[in-house]
């Protein structure tokens, strides 16, 4: 029994941003599983089974994945990103603690991946140079009131706050709720950046401030970063850089 | 004139988290700035010059990218981990922003890479798997009643917590502060990461509870992460799985 998982994090989009020990765990991999779009940025070879599912069967999907590894199958759980943030590692875990006992000593390894909001960060500038949070905005899994405390907590810590799934067709009215408590705490000039398919050629980046954003400027794709009380802009001929200083004061 | 800067991540220390991305750039690059284990992490080779300086100059190493890029020259300065979280980058625009004004229209790019955190919570599991913040406990920067404030904030917003620079020689209480912060605010059962020297031959990681964590189980390459309240260890017959389930109740 050779068989393995590894929870492998694709990157933000392009393949310069993969990083070679995920290629490596793909190229041996026997079966890769994951989300449709995520499944589809793994090339097909001979030997190699796609197991492409919907969103939202996160739970099953792990447990496909470690049954065939169970097997002795080399399983690839793929996400895009970095599987640790707010993808597929949390549900691998929950689904061996919820399944057999023998599937805990399974060969399970997380491969970390570029996480989106460090690609976003990195394209904008360095807006996440100092102290800050990660929030899924997703209230999916979490309570609003929940979102809503922790919004509020991060604004007064000031720390910069890196927002994934700001919006999606089933619950749009979330995002345009985070604004308003985000303009509340933070005021009407804290500055936002809209990071929108970065690394892909459709790659969109927008900086304005508090005042001006609204709900439709985010998607499914959107990657959202408000600035700490410190972050700035450099204008210049081309796009602004935002960054925040190291220093806090 | 095509001379240009990139600030790159060389991840956590293995070569195989590397992306192809900075891998490239430092093929092309005809100078590479930064901290002196950081630049020997860099192959030499003809027609490039390592400059290797100490810590602590990084507004200095910064304007020496800057200037050298604006001779012509195709420079790398490099950073463990990601650039952009407490690394070089947001030196770059700080000098940047200070420098001649020409400076601004110069090409520069931020090219992400395996920040310390994520490759220290792949190894360990998934603790950052739902909302979490990151914090530089260095105080070389930020006056300690704001990481005290920060820390008592984070911990009442329930985020997991990433403690980069936990422990140096020049302020070796600090930690120790931030060790009875966390007891007060999350209770002595809260579990607590140490992964020291991640992804390389020296690797080690151990979870304990807040009761049985001491500031000496840190130094300078220790990257240390406290989960939620949610946070919970798979026991098995190898290491325990740390991990935090997506849900928030």
């Amino acid at each position: 029994m050779t068989g393995w998982v590894v929870a492998a994090g694709l990157g933000p989009g392009a393949d310069a941003l993969i990083t070679p020990e995920v290629s490596d765990a793909l190229a041996q991999a026997s079966d890769v599983i994951g989300y449709i779009p995520y499944v589809a940025r793994v090339a097909q070879r001979p030997g190699l089974t796609l197991h492409a599912s919907d969103n939202r069967v996160e739970l099953d999907r792990a447990a496909h994945a470690l049954a065939l590894a169970a097997q002795g199958k080399r399983v690839a759980v793929v996400s895009s990103g970095d599987p640790g943030v707010f993808a597929m590692a949390s549900a691998l875990f929950e689904a061996v603690e919820a399944g057999p006992e023998d599937w805990r000593d399974l060969d399970i390894r997380v491969l970390p991946g570029i996480t989106a909001m460090l690609a976003a960060a990195a394209r904008a500038g360095a807006p996440l140079g100092h102290d800050f949070c990660a929030i899924n905005l997703s209230d999916n899994l979490k309570p609003w009131p929940l979102i809503e405390r922790r919004l509020r907590l991060a604004a007064q810590a000031d720390f910069a706050m890196a927002f994934y799934n700001p919006r999606s067709r089933s619950r749009p009215e979330g995002f345009g709720r985070a604004l308003a408590i985000l303009r509340e705490e933070c005021g009407e000039n804290r500055l936002i950046l809209f990071a929108r398919a970065v690394s892909t050629p459709e790659e969109t980046l927008s900086v304005v401030p508090l005042s001006r954003a609204t709900a439709d400027m985010a998607d499914m794709r959107t990657m959202v970063i408000v600035g700490s009380s410190r972050t700035r802009l450099i204008e210049r001929s081309g796009p602004p850089i935002l960054y925040t200083p190291r220093s806090a004061a």
